[in-house]
């Protein structure tokens, strides 16, 4: 019984397309639907992928991951404790099915989690190099790295460690603008300009 | 053994995210990945829903759309010819299920595809206003339309129409750049800006 | 006596790129340093011009005007009694030789001052309309009319009224992010976007 | 005679804002009026400046400050001999006053010239490291270097030079799109970005 209600739930539930507004988060914060929509598409996952979502925040991009992948383990991992409860939210919300939470600081708590097909990084919390790698020895030839990157820094830091290791890197800068449905007049927002790097490992 | 094929090849397929040049297509027309990415989110589908996808070009979207939709109707309305072919050659290589090819102009031929769920605009080869007219007496209470606009023109009068129509409307200005992985400097090469508009009927 | 030290100050002081925080402003309004510079290029300005600035709100366009216009004048046309007294704490301070603070509303106000050779929008306070049928009697021809539109509305209506009256319209569309330098970490804040209309009468 | 000519045509001549197609270029090379406006208005010029301008290309960037410094030197620094050729066209046919051509490359060039106010990189020919070693040498505290990047690798290597050597850096993205108004659809043309880096020694 419990199954027929799942399956009915998931057949009249969007596979993708989540607005922000409908994730429990810091609304400054969250990746846009925009943003995360295409990092999705850069992640290309297939059915049965182990991802990695390091800096998870609200969980927005293991969430959606999950609702593409259905036989996939995602682990979404976050050291900030309000973030945590964030993804926990939103995990039940949206009935996410394969989702662990990874309470702790990469990279130590990369250690005891399978080896990743797919690594997605939207926050490093000051480690990005260890996490890089560990990445690098974890994943996988034929493997894929996205970061999104809202600095300089991290950009340039990133695509350097990727290239020296060897990586095919691509960075597409996304600069996104919205209008609101509420206002009378529409004037466009703009959201932070995100830098998303890709690199495959060959 | 045919079907076991099939699933096979479904769970290693990647689910979101073709790059631009696995598709037959005019290379500077197609629709970028990180644009029909955001456009397929904007489009929330789900499972089983019904499609309409005019002025298909290489059926890029639809076939993405496909691999969201286990049990979905695609209608690829396309009557430029060498389109067609591409359309055809693309859904032969990316073993799309539910995408068919309706060859003809649109309004009129409309008449006969179930009514949709959702609408995605690529192109209207100047009739626009005709199309909105009968996508708005089909599309269902709750139902959404997406219109990617490359012209102010089409963005103005699709806004004027769907906003008089009563529709709440949102529009996503997409900027996008990116860098190629073969060559040694990271060069960004702009893409043309989109407007993505997203209209619900309410 | 005080024309040497006038002679001086000139000669010392900035002729372009004044930033944003030099001037006494609503912070978040102000038209950005980028945005005014590209405004003032498309202007066109020559020497001796007479220049409207209607919506002038910090009075920033004029002010940077003022410093290309050795022999211009230049009307700075707000309605706005707060947005009047910046002009004033402005031009002081930017020790402007011909702008001359008109305090009214346009269309109105219009009505007395020399015929323009150019003309630039910021802000029409709903009366768009009507303002460009002014502008569009006065303007000589081989004038220019630049328009910073910041709503799809504003930007639609402009276009329409400036290409039925027969002028050649170009649309700029400016997406402009920085870094602070008094940060660590270089992240970019995205300014709204905005379409700089450009239209030349016939 | 020739004097009262040529105040003449000062008066009468556009200060601010010379349309790409008016000078000899390679068309998808000139730093597009846009962006030239923005850097112009980043290097704060004053009336009589030294302006070192490293990679001038066609010379736009030089002949645009050249209006707006009554007073200015400006050294146009290029060493491809066809670029050079285009800046003589160039400068003959904006009557340039204050631009000298250097035919040289950067930095062995630079030795002879006088101590540069402002700085423009707009290209290196390889040579972008020791050109800043050279321009961090002769730039006086309260100077200002303004480089326009558009490459990542240009961007990351300009900003780590500048802040170990303890300059104030800003960076702008700047992404320009433009309708062509010979067209009859207003249809965006997207150009590369580009990142204007600013940087104060202080």
């Amino acid at each position: 019984l419990v199954k027929q209600y799942e399956a009915f739930a998931e057949a009249s539930r969007t596979v993708l397309g989540i607005p922000d507004d409908a994730f429990s988060a810091i609304k400054k914060q969250i990746t846009r639907e925009e943003v995360r929509a295409i990092t999705l598409a850069k992640l290309r996952l297939c059915h049965d992928m182990v991802l990695w979502d390091i800096g998870a925040g609200s969980g927005s991009v293991s969430i959606e991951a999950d609702h593409l992948m259905p036989n996939g383990r995602i682990f979404a991992i976050e050291h900030n404790e309000q973030y945590q409860d964030f993804i926990r939210d939103n995990l039940r919300k949206f009935q996410s099915r394969h989702v662990t939470v990874v309470e702790g600081e990469a990279p130590a708590c990369l250690e005891l989690l399978p080896d990743p097909d797919r690594v997605f990084i939207g926050g490093s919390g000051g480690s990005l190099w260890s996490i890089l790698e560990v990445v690098d020895q974890r994943l996988a030839v034929g493997g894929r790295v996205v970061v999104n990157a809202i600095t300089l820094d991290t950009l340039a830091a990133t695509s350097e460690f990727l290239e020296n290791a060897g990586y095919a890197v691509e960075v597409t800068s996304v600069n996104i603008a919205r209008t609101s449905p509420t206002t009378d007049y529409k004037m466009f927002e703009a959201f932070h300009p995100v830098f998303i790097l890709v690199a495959d490992k060959q």
